[in-house]
């Protein structure tokens, strides 16, 4: 794949917002999270395979470092970007920032694990994975 | 079971308001169903156990009629009620109001079937239960 | 504007999913919200303008009834509709339907009303709005 | 106030799982909210209050530090502690830890300003809450 940064577009609707006027700071995450699913379907993979497959592989959150720099509001166009700093054995640490015209406003650091459901074990990030997004 | 209708608090927080400054039109129907748990765990039933069972049942929305009457604000504390008016075959039809400071602010009807999710088929609602919430 | 029915696609995503492995069911009202938002927009209104004026307008639901006919699962590719049935003083009444693969898996009608959230009293829906939607 | 830490017990509801079958994420910081805000309201301070006044007075996070243990699943009965490590002109720090039959499950480190929403300004933490909450 090339080397360009993946970034979703996202709108800011009622339901992302609070009594502050504001996008609820909880809801970033959720973002991020369209922002790697789509990261992922862009590499060719579908989480709802995985999920629905004996194991039922699903990447679990371990970790979330979020920063808030400036507040998003209604109506507003952001977008989500989403590059993987690492990938070693089950575990995959991105970083993602929120952008609206060119100024972060929100940095997003998680740290997943790529683990079996049905076992709550851990299990290897797929070597096509790690081939899609970091190259070798 | 006695014949009070049973009713659940809630506090509204910030996650349920949006930029109108009023609760988010769709988070009542998350109340409700929070209203109908707990009035369910109330006659005895674990809605976790029926889905970690082998054919993982659980309640199935078919059909939900809100009228908003009122908005909520910031720190209201509201109260959700739930009062079973049929249960017939796998269909089970519940009442629910929105109540704050004894006055109603959203009614709500919502009609749910019984089913399997492992065979996503509707099955009879559980003999137990219509005794409890309806007797005979 | 021409006839054909708006609709907007939307992607299922992990947030929108519950336990039993389907979409929560007060999450399409959130659905349908985002489709009214862009609906409201391709007629070229920002409800953002709206709210950040003096008076604060908004639509604020007063009825939502929803028919859930077929669930949706993780990275299902949704499209919801939304037709004006009905615009009259401060009312305006939405049909609105979620479809995908052609099927249409939940019904949505939707009343709500214009009002100014600064007075909290219902505003009949601006001329253009009418025009635009209506014609005439 | 008394050193005992304050927890806040909460029930896990459908809405706040996923397919995964476990609590999403992003939800954990819905629940550290609710817990900072009845943390604030048990040392006598309601936001809304503070959110309705002239200057739109409230706390904004700034940065979230969220570390995954354990997950959670439907019906599980946990416990969110609030414990403020550190007052300092316009910000608070928060140490929160969720917490399900003795076990800390998810760690949560929430740094927060307090602003004047109409101005966009940090203002200094109020005296009544340093002192309530830290002494002196």
């Amino acid at each position: 794949m090339n080397k360009e940064v993946f970034k979703l577009p996202i709108r800011v609707y009622y339901e992302d917002t609070d009594a502050g006027g504001i996008v609820y700071y909880a809801n970033y995450l959720k973002f991020a999270e369209r922002a790697r699913t789509e990261f992922l379907r862009w590499g060719g993979f579908e989480q709802a395979e995985d999920l629905s497959s004996e194991e039922r592989y699903a990447f679990i959150v371990r970790k979330a470092e979020v920063e808030y720099l400036k507040p998003s509001k209604l109506d507003d166009l952001i977008e989500v970007s989403c590059e993987i700093e690492e990938i070693k054995g089950a575990g995959i640490v991105c970083k993602q920032d929120v952008i609206c015209n060119g100024e972060v406003r929100v940095k997003i650091k998680v740290t997943a694990v790529y683990i079996s459901l049905a076992k709550m074990r851990p299990m290897r990030v797929p070597e096509e994975m790690v081939k899609a997004f970091i190259g070798g």
